[in-house]
């Protein structure tokens, strides 16, 4: 049987993403665990170039990446994920962006078939009738990454944002909250419509608490909007006492509003959030925040694709991987 | 006469950036400012996909970017840049990152040139003699963006670095300080060892305050590398008064270190740092900063390959955009 990535990530006590990482010779590696990884890989016989040349389908040696936004922190990560395992099945990366535009995701896809992709990782807020339409006359494997596909058609790798949500606003349950505004990016995004708010509202119900719809509130999800969208929170009736955010950079806009306007977290508002980037931990106080694995979410993708491409039985197209807690400062 | 891009921007007294936004439906751009760019565009009849149909070398349509790590927000903004123009050209990116290996970049040229791409653009900390090598067997164009060429032999899109460092540390030397630290990233790369090194020098010379060498330190170009590098600085002789930072990375970990160990900036230190990203925002103060126009470096380069791989007139292949600096609330 076939050395796997998975086995050199067991073997080692490591993440896939480790592993790859260490592959691709990316320095982000501690020394130590850089030369566990490679040990095993030597003493299991791992070969990842064998297994790129043996795969079947490959014709351009290119796939292609459709993004939202890569100067956005979240897919720039995930894209650097995707990539490193690309790199090591011999993979070239097509990259653009679609802004969430419809008509500019249909015209991509198309696009990126007629370059003879040999497959296409695709993300973005949510997958319209026309981009289906279009996914479907691709006779290539697409992947979605960090994206929801609410027909559970397509291939697809995520978190379970949903249980996300709700482990995250159990905490500050625990903490004694009652009055918890949920602030979430756009509705137009699946993953804030459907999962997030669906985990928010299931925590307080299981705890008995009444939903208060005007405690659900919907802003842009960019830094500027939410210091200026944080006004919002503060003139609710009812009092709020805690704040779970949809994404680091909603997280780090309201922190900023309340402290610019002279109130303070964890003291007036008990705060959460999604992500875990840098920002979250540059603020003062650093944010407690559910990780969500944005790495891991990219590499993972990129090598369900290259199963979808070998023509591999695939038991599971809908890959969901674990997500932690990081417990900072923003909560007692 | 054919209508440029250019002659839009003056035309709608906005940056060439803000045009290719429009032109790509890139949603950041002011709805005021789209509908005058439009305007603008009908009434100059500007015709961006006519001038790429014109293009005589066109053979794949792609092009091949070379990053060192397509996560970090220097690269990511940047290539947006490119991006954007590539579309507008109707050009195709692959995208690979090197992580700064001399080994990986040289592999990286050969692998894109196979893959005939029709035209390369090129970042990295430094241009070593081995990448120089490969860069000469191209018989496609190749631009360097954000990056140096000491030798001043390929085509590059740069700011004027090192006046920006002198700026700064002017800036800081007007506000009364004579003790100025100067904390670079690693000085293997050349855009700090040799331009933001000879600015802060040349500007403590004017002022006629003698250099202290150990008042120039380097550390890793990283918020973790800083936060604890900061001990550094605290551990000095002379008592210094204020610093430079070579990036927002390290501007905001030496404020942490500094705010966590119990002194203030801009009280205890002014600050001023390098880039003006969101983490310059989103920090307590916000950072003064050179803001280094990251998304236009990436464009004009783009620009700037269209025009070499169409074969045209170029009379400066050494393109120098304007910095400017922002002032926040990092000094007094």
């Amino acid at each position: 049987m076939a050395i796997t990535i998975y086995d050199v990530a067991r073997e080692a006590n490591v993440s896939m993403a480790t592993v790859s990482r260490v592959v691709n010779g990316n320095q982000n590696v501690k020394p130590a665990t850089r030369k566990k990884v490679l040990d095993c890989i030597e003493r299991l016989g791992y070969r990842p170039n064998a297994v790129a040349r043996g795969l079947a389908s490959k014709k351009t040696t290119t796939i292609g990446v459709i993004v939202p936004d890569i100067s956005k922190s979240f897919y720039s990560e995930l894209s650097r994920g995707i990539a490193d395992v690309a790199t090591m099945y011999e993979y070239n990366m097509i990259l653009s962006n679609s802004d969430e535009s419809t008509d500019r995701e249909v015209e991509l896809i198309e696009d990126h078939l007629g370059k003879q992709v040999d497959g296409l990782i695709f993300m973005s807020d949510s997958i319209s009738d026309e981009v289906r339409a279009g996914m479907s006359t691709a006779n290539v494997p697409i992947v979605l990454a960090g994206t929801l596909d609410v027909e559970k058609q397509l291939a697809t790798v995520n978190i379970d944002y949903e249980e996300a949500a709700y482990v995250a606003v159990n905490k500050l349950i625990r903490n004694g909250h009652t009055k918890i505004v949920f602030v979430s990016g756009p509705f137009t995004r699946d993953i804030n419509r459907i999962s997030k708010k669906v985990g928010y509202m299931r925590a307080l119900q299981d705890a008995d608490i009444p939903v208060d719809e005007q405690f659900v509130i919907e802003m842009e999800d960019t830094y500027d909007g939410a210091y200026e969208g944080w006004k919002q929170i503060r003139e609710l009736q009812g009092q709020p006492t805690a704040i779970i955010a949809g994404s680091d950079a909603i997280a780090v806009g309201l922190l900023n509003g309340i402290r610019d306007g002279g109130l303070s977290v964890p003291e007036d508002y008990e705060l959460i959030c999604f992500e875990h980037s840098i920002l979250a931990r540059v603020v003062r106080p650093q944010l407690t925040s559910i990780v969500v694995p944005l790495y891991d979410l990219g590499a993972v993708s990129m090598r369900l694709l290259t199963k979808l491409m070998n023509g591999e039985e695939v038991e599971e197209q809908q890959v969901i991987l674990p997500f932690r807690l990081e417990e900072r400062k923003s909560m007692k």
